[in-house]
Formats: structure tokens, C-alpha cells, sequence
């Protein structure tokens, strides 16, 4: 099974999801990507979003460094890193959220994600590229985005006496994700390693041991707990800090960590899956309210493709027949399901039965990201799952 | 089908929707209105949101003052009333989007519509009571709003050169809220009239002919129209401006205006109605491109009471069979499809295929407002329009 899925994850990703991109994304006269993209591939805005931006520099300079090196894609990333680097920052510093086709601020928000995805794709590029300079910028922005996450004013974001006082999953999975990145360079940096251990340590104030869940927002008191944001569950972000913290585990071994990563890939699972129609749902509240968000019920690409990786990664780990099942499961409802199979790429939005309610294959939300990455990550864990 | 039409509205209103909010909402400890409640009326969160308060202070006075003088409803009003005067305002004036149940700032958005509706709680609140200081309190909103409205920076939203320029049914629809709302006791006033003949100027800018419809954001360049938001069509907005702009006819007649409604409203019912599941759409792509929206295929609803009053309001103004012919259609679904018969009141958000997708009753989005506001008005409508 697992090495069928390893083929049907390669030819997805060479024969689908990159030739689409490759074909409609590129901006070749400004440098960047458009992502919002039609179901053929016709753009419809052409504005150019910096988080998309920075995760598609990403994505194709860590196919050309460890996939394949082919110099298209690595053509197409510098494209983005110059676009981003001339465009991307205001005179603070900065990130802007999206920018017109030629690169003028479009629009701002007062969130540190843009510049995580940046300071992603200037490491990722400088690796591929072995052009130093990305990865000084790079290094540049991790600092600052962690000031940002400790002082959310320096965005503009202001803080309230009577705000619901919750610390993000999302703050520590970036934290994390941009350590892993620089470490993976610099493995004894002991600066990066405080910062994955910090994420260990922040990671258990999430944990519901009752229904093995991570909260999305971990209330730091009684009354913020009391609130929507602070019983929301979100099982895609459950499944990518699964596979995340498994890796800054090899770096610093926590059994206690270890133990919530699988008690929560089952209970996100469990507590996620839509027995009536299958799929995943993409937010629940832990106390079985009504959740605000109205796309709580929708099946979104993200969270399958996350569970479907997380699944490799957990059973290439433990050899645990319990993850083969559930991939099982969630394979087939992903294959069934998400593929476009007369335009190539996949649906992102399905409504709760299945059936697309968005036909477009990138938006301000969606780029080439989350799809191409778990297909190439769940590729590199069997292929080395078997070496071994 | 008029006449069973109004004894429907009246038993909903008096039986179900009133009932359900005067029962569950009120905090009578503190003052103010909760707006978060389950299926059954449980609160699930105790935040007061400024907008959809000053929106139940409008509509219990209104209802107060020209439907029952039931000294309940006053009382309630006159606890939210103060509430927002005492707790509604940061110290330069602007208005809090969300505050805690004792009244702590809890959240700030950069936008005048929660001021608006205090504005127009506030107005309303000073004509069933008699507390002129709230129409002092009225006047100097409406006229901040207005500032707001040309000079968003006041707020604290920035203009960015690459920004698509758009001009906001939304911010038409305040305005000649607000104006009509301070005309109808005053209905000279050459500065508010001046308003109501901007916005009958400004809504030209929104119809698009071929279509027979109004833009929800009037793009007002080529690029700016290239952009999701500058295609955007929303049916419900089409429907709430149509009897509201009516209104403003009434003051002043003006023979292309009434064109637009009429066209705007057959365009809206022939565009929204999903020939699958029945019902109306939330969000369209002029263009017919997929809309950024995830939630624009469900069926909310405001869009729905709206349909039903503007429809109402046609017909009585013109008596053309058309309008019946629709009103029908869409009441049927309506009852259908929205009412809770278990517990009162209605579902507020179906999927597209009109089931409950969100079992709540309100939210940060959903008060008492929309419901018992279309119900009262077609009710009266029906009423004046049987006594000529």
C-alpha cells in the first residue's frame, strides 16, 4: 500500500500539481505569482498575495534541492525571491499582504504570517540558490517576526483589557517550522534550538487530555476559555503540527511531547471525521457549540492532504497498524474526492457531501503549498522508510 | 395570500422571534444584550457586540413605539441604550466593535458600521422614550459616520496606492438609513436631505445594465473592476437597498432612480435563485467567475426577510402581479425552510441545500434585527396598503 501511494504522490506531484502551476502561476514580465487561479488555470485577479508568494518561492526551491533539479523551478523561485525582496516590505520593515501585479502595496494586515512566508522562502531559496544573501534576510525576519508574535502592537494590532487572552497553535507552529528550516543547516545552533525547545514547552498548555485534542487558541485563563476562539478546534492544524513537532523532536527528545503528538493525531482524527459524509471537518467547537465560522462543515484541501502526511510520517515512525488504517480511510476519500481530473490540480473548497462549492484552484488562501509539499514529504518518508 | 402573509408575519413575530430574544438576550444584571445563543437560547458567549446592540435597542423601540407599547420592550431598550452610552466608546469617540458582558473593550474594528447602529439605536431609542439627550447623542454620530465614511483613516484603515478603488453599497445603504430614520421627524431638514440625494446620485454608479443589477462595490476603474471584489454581486444588499431607496424616493421622486430599483430587484431574484436547491445565493461573481467567498453558496437568513419585504413593498407600491408571483416563490421556501418549530425563532445560516449548516440562533453577525424588522414592516406594508 504504502508503496503505491508513494507512486500515485510522484505522479500527482510531476504530472498534475506542478505543471499547473508551472503553466498559469508565473508572472514572467514582473517576477511573482499569481494565485488566484480558475479551475483551467485563467487568472482571475492578478493582484499577488506575499504569503502566497513566499510558500511558492518555497515550494519550488525545495523541489529543485531535493527533488529534482530542474532549472525552471529554481528560475521561477528566484522570480519570486527578487519580487518579494523589491516588493514585499514597507519602510518599517513590514510585510505587506498583497501587492498589484507590478508590485505596489495593495494591502496590509496586522498579522506575522506574511513575513513567516517569506522568511521561509529567502532560507529555502538561498539553500537551493546558494545565494548567501536570502538567507541573511531570512535570518533578519525570524527575529522580527518573533518580536511581533511577542508584541503584536509593533503590526498595529491593538491590545485590550477585555480581549480573550489565548496563545495561538498557529504562533507555535511557525516558530517552529522556520527553527526547522535554519537548523537544518546549523544543528547545534543553540539560539534555534531554544526556540523549538520553547514550542515544546508551549505545545502542552494546548493539550485536552479528555478528548486528546489541541485547542487551536490555548485560554490562558477561565474566562477566555469560555469563549468561541477559546473551544476552537482545528483539525488540520492538529495534523501539521503532528508531523512538525515529530521533527523537532530528533532534535530534542521529550517523551511527554511524544505521547500528546499520538494521543492527538487519533483524537483530531476520531473527533474530525464526518461519519456521515467522510471527510474531515475543518473546525469544531470542543464543547459540541455551534462553531461562528460558516465554513466549519466544509471539506478543505489542507486538512486532508496535512492528515494524509501526518499519517505517513506517524506510521513511518512507529510501524503502528492504527496510522495504516486511518490512511487507508483518509487516502481514499482524498482521492475520490479532491483531484480535478480534467484540468489537473485539486478542488480546494468541497462543501460537507463532497461536491466542489469553490471550482478555482488558487485564491488568496490557497497556492502551491500545502498539496505539493505533503505529496513530496510523504513520497521522502516512504522512500526512506524503505531504505532503511 | 396578502392577508395570510400579514397573520404569519404577526404570530411570527409575537409568538417566536420576540419571545425567543426577550427570553434569552437580556442581561439584566449588567444591560445590554447578549447576541451569542444556541438552538434553545443558551448563551455561549457573554460578549456584547456593539453593532448588533445598537441594532436591538433600534428594534425594540421601534417596536414600542409603532407596532405594541409594551413597557418590557422599552426597558430593554433603554438597558442597552445606556449600556452602549456608558461602555460603547473608546476616549477619541470611535465605537468598540465588542466589549465583555460588564462592558471592557474586547475588540476594535476599523469600520463605521458599529457606530451606525448605534447612531440608529440611539435615534430610535429618544423617539419611543422621549430622552432627547439620545437624539443630541444621534446627530453628532451621523455626522461622524459621515467623516468616516469619506476618511477612513480615521479609524485607522490605511489607503494603499495599489488598493482596488471601490465605492460600497454598504456605506449608501447607512447613510440613507441614517437620514431617513432622522427625516422622519423632521422632514424638511435640507442637510439631511442633501444626503439622501447624494445617495440617490451614488447608486447610479453601482447598476450594471446587461445584468440588471447593482455591483456590490461600484468599481470606479478598469483595474479596480479586474478584481473579485469589484465583480462582486450580492443579492441581499440589492434587496435591503431597494425597499430602503424606495423610501428615499418618497422624498424625492426621481423617474431613473425607480427604474433601477424595479430592474435591480427582478435581476437580483433571477440571478440569486438557485434553480438546484431552491432559494437565494449570498455572494455572485458579475463575471460568473468562482467567488473568493467559501460561504457564498449558502443560504442565509437576512437575504431571505429582505427579499420578502423589498417583494412586498413592490407590490404594494405598484401592484404589478410580477412581484407576487415571487413573493410566493420565495415565502415558501422561506417557511419552509427557516423557522425553528422546536424551539422559536430561525435558523439563521443553511447550507445550499437548506439544511441548518450553523444551529445557532445569533452570533457576532446574527441579532434581532433582520427577522423582526422585515416581518414588522411587511406587516405594516400590508396593513396601509389594505386600509387605502
Amino acid at each position: 500500500m504504502l508503496n503505491e501511494l508513494a507512486n500515485r504522490c510522484h505522479s500527482e506531484l510531476t504530472e498534475s500539481i506542478l505543471p499547473f502551476w508551472m503553466n498559469h502561476s508565473i508572472d514572467s514580465q514582473n517576477g511573482g505569482f499569481w494565485t488566484c487561479l480558475e479551475r483551467d488555470g485563467t487568472v482571475f485577479d492578478t493582484r499577488k498575495y506575499v504569503w502566497m508568494n513566499g510558500r511558492q518561492v518555497w515550494m519550488l526551491s525545495r523541489l529543485y534541492r531535493t527533488f529534482d533539479q530542474r532549472a525552471e523551478w529554481l528560475d521561477a523561485a528566484r522570480g519570486g525571491a527578487e519580487f518579494l525582496r523589491c516588493h514585499g516590505f514597507d519602510d518599517q520593515g513590514r510585510c505587506w499582504f498583497s501587492l498589484t501585479a507590478e508590485g505596489t502595496p495593495a494591502g496590509y494586515q496586522r498579522k506575522p504570517y506574511g513575513a513567516v512566508f517569506v522568511m521561509l522562502g529567502f532560507l529555502e531559496y538561498s539553500k537551493a540558490s546558494g545565494d548567501a544573501s536570502y538567507r541573511e534576510l531570512a535570518l533578519d525576519l525570524f527575529w522580527r517576526i518573533g518580536q511581533y508574535i511577542k508584541e503584536p502592537s509593533l503590526l498595529g494590532r491593538p491590545t485590550l483589557p477585555g480581549a480573550p487572552r489565548l496563545s495561538g497553535l498557529a504562533d507555535i507552529y511557525v516558530l517552529c517550522a522556520m527553527a526547522l528550516d535554519l537548523l537544518e543547516d546549523d544543528p547545534q545552533n543553540a539560539q534555534h534550538l531554544d526556540v523549538l525547545r520553547a514550542c515544546l514547552r508551549q505545545i502542552k498548555f494546548h493539550y485536552h487530555p479528555g478528548r486528546q485534542l489541541f485547542y487551536e487558541n490555548a485560554p490562558l485563563d477561565w474566562e477566555s476559555a469560555q469563549t468561541p476562539d477559546g473551544r476552537l478546534i482545528c483539525p488540520g492544524s492538529i495534523f501539521e503540527i503532528n508531523w512538525l513537532l515529530s521533527r523537532a523532536l530528533d532534535y530534542l527528545p521529550d517523551e511527554e511531547a511524544w505521547k500528546l503528538l499520538h494521543s492527538t493525531l487519533e483524537g483530531a482524527l476520531e473527533s474530525g471525521w464526518d461519519t456521515d459524509f467522510g471527510g474531515l471537518y475543518y473546525f469544531l467547537d470542543v464543547e459540541g457549540h455551534s462553531p461562528l465560522q460558516l465554513e466549519w462543515a466544509m471539506k478543505l484541501w489542507w486538512v486532508h492532504v496535512e492528515a494524509l502526511y501526518a499519517l505517513v510520517n506517524a506510521y513511518s515512525r512507529t510501524h503502528d497498524p492504527k496510522w495504516l488504517e486511518w490512511l487507508d480511510r483518509v487516502q481514499d476519500w482524498v482521492w475520490a474526492h479532491f483531484p480535478d481530473k480534467q484540468f489537473g490540480e485539486w478542488f480546494g473548497y468541497l462543501d460537507r457531501q463532497g461536491q466542489p462549492a469553490l471550482t478555482l484552484k488558487g485564491g488568496n488562501y490557497k497556492g502551491c503549498f500545502h498539496i505539493p509539499r505533503a505529496l513530496l514529504f510523504a513520497l521522502q518518508a516512504i522512500q526512506r522508510s524503505c531504505a532503511r
